[in-house]
């Protein structure tokens, strides 16, 4: 099995809070990231795509079609914006990185073609990091029902 | 001659803009660093610090001491804020790199001993940096008449 | 499933070396790792979570959580020491990178609330790593019997 | 168990296209990377071994063994070539880091003692990356029979 | 004085030889950096620009204004090509990190407004980089008379 | 001008003291680089060389030919060594960074032909570096009277 990675940045400003908290209880929930006026990171992505190669090509899926999905879909949206307040689908969304990768999670897997999305990874800054690699399948079978 | 050079980072957000134009005409300045709700970086900071040899310690300057100046001054001061709103020394000031720079200068050149400030450099992306070595000596002697 | 990743990093020095071992003997297995006088490096650690995602809190465990954890764990213990001498839980150790992460992931699983350990990853140069996952389960059991 | 990894790069040139299209049509599937006179890169390469602990060693396997089987073996034979003319075991194969990775998996697999291989990634640039996690065991006993 | 520094990369083709020379004498001179058949880097590339600050923007040069040129006048030009045969600029220049230095330096230093032109540097790899500054004003006196 | 810049690394223990000093005065002076026995870094080595291009060849020093210099001369003695013990030209020396940056210096400069050294940089974290530019013409010509 061939995993394929690309990798992406965007440029954000969050902040992490609860709307039904008080600034001193968001405070003890997430620190100085509830910072009332926000803050921002360069969040780093990565996106992998498992499949197996095809022989004809050498490829499993061609890069620029998954970065081309990437930035149309995610970085375009993201890029140079404040994610509490400025992208749709972040909307009603505390905008940690677990909730980022899983919302990219399920914007890109019905566009993967030639092979499954495998992770998404968001970072904040080099040292937090966040890996998703989607619903399991007993859950997801569960959630269709 | 040695040039001491340590590195720190801060989270934030920032909006380019100027008060006195229209959203137009700073989208036409600013480009997406105008977002009116602001976007953010881990910015990348770099002071030096030029100075001789102690021949007794082997050092210019004790890297915690400029490490702990840097801390103090700077980093505790802009790390999880919005640069917009929340940073005294930035008020009024637009958060460009450059000023960042030159107003980060003009905190710590004061307060080295043991060398004299050699350059700051502030990144707000790997790809996007900005290096202030102060005003110049004879510009500086005229502002100081 | 979510793995949430942290990063940090120490300076220590150490000599590879079995006891039982003639200086020729431990070069001839660990190379220049043996010089008897030691040598060092700047370590990179990964220490990764795996669970479920809190909606309440869009978190599965605060990254500040696990990295006051990793702090006062293993950084405060090994930063700037000498692995083979200053270290109580390395002591009677030889301080590969493997023996590091089985160490410190027996340090760290039991003090991981809000989902279990996933890997530890230890190393000594950005070009020499180590990722250990823990015992597997049978063995766990056999262990505990 | 562990998975020891090490990693090290070369830089060649490499051209993507299918003898049996066009220009037209290899630029239409590869994009950029079917330039007729070729491009290039600084690839790369991580090499992944898993195994068991020697509790009298503190090692997996030595990471000079891996590095020095990675050297002799892909190394020496990429780094400053033309992947398109120059390298034997690349003959008649699209020089595509997935097809990288799966050859380099078959050399290095038999070779690798104390252990068996676990994965090979191959990068063309920080942002494009393969990692290749060898046949699935379902699928060798196959070809074998 | 500010220094503003943007950094781009593209991925080429290169062999340096004289044409002159044999392929021993080139080997000689040029090492692997030789290989008939060529081979190729992911290329980094720093154009800093030194200026002063407009008061009324906080900006020396819009980032932008730089990265365009940049952009367009190079990386467009160079990227994913054969520096050898594919690019005009370079026709009948061994393509050695200097020359690509001090070319680049001459094409953009005419097109920079707001500042001039403070250094280009180019990398081949992270450990062989060449910084060019300019003719000396000496030098550029003597040329134009 | 042009500067080529080659670089290097190296693993080394060390240990800041003065021996002269106690314990607890070392402490005060050098914090935790003064641990008793010792502790270590991946040191990063960027040595800079300024000349002016041979048009023949398209190059100011074959990259290859300061690579084999730093190796021979510095490399090979410092790596995997106890910079307080086992590297003659550290003698007597603290091995304070800059203390290495000026050594290096010593070593290399009368080895360089076609150029002249520029600067040699060390760092023992990404976050701690010098950089040696030399002695000063005036204070080297005192020296020489």
């Amino acid at each position: 099995m061939f995993i394929v990675k690309i990798r992406a940045s965007y440029s954000a400003a969050h902040r992490l809070c609860r709307e039904d908290l008080s600034e001193e209880a968001n405070y003890a929930l997430y620190g100085k990231c509830s910072n009332p006026n926000g803050h921002g990171h360069n969040y780093d992505l990565e996106v992998a795509v498992a499949g197996e190669i095809d022989p004809a090509t050498g490829m499993v899926i061609n890069f620029c079609e998954i970065q081309q999905l990437v930035d149309s879909l995610i970085i375009d949206q993201v890029d140079h914006k404040n994610l509490n307040v400025d992208v749709a689908f972040m909307r009603g969304v505390i905008p940690t990185v677990e909730n980022m990768a899983r919302i990219f999670w399920d914007i890109l897997t019905p566009r993967i073609r030639n092979g499954r999305l495998h992770h998404v990874t968001v970072g904040e800054r080099n040292s937090n990091m966040v890996t998703y690699a989607g619903p399991s399948p007993a859950r997801s079978k569960l959630a269709d029902s």
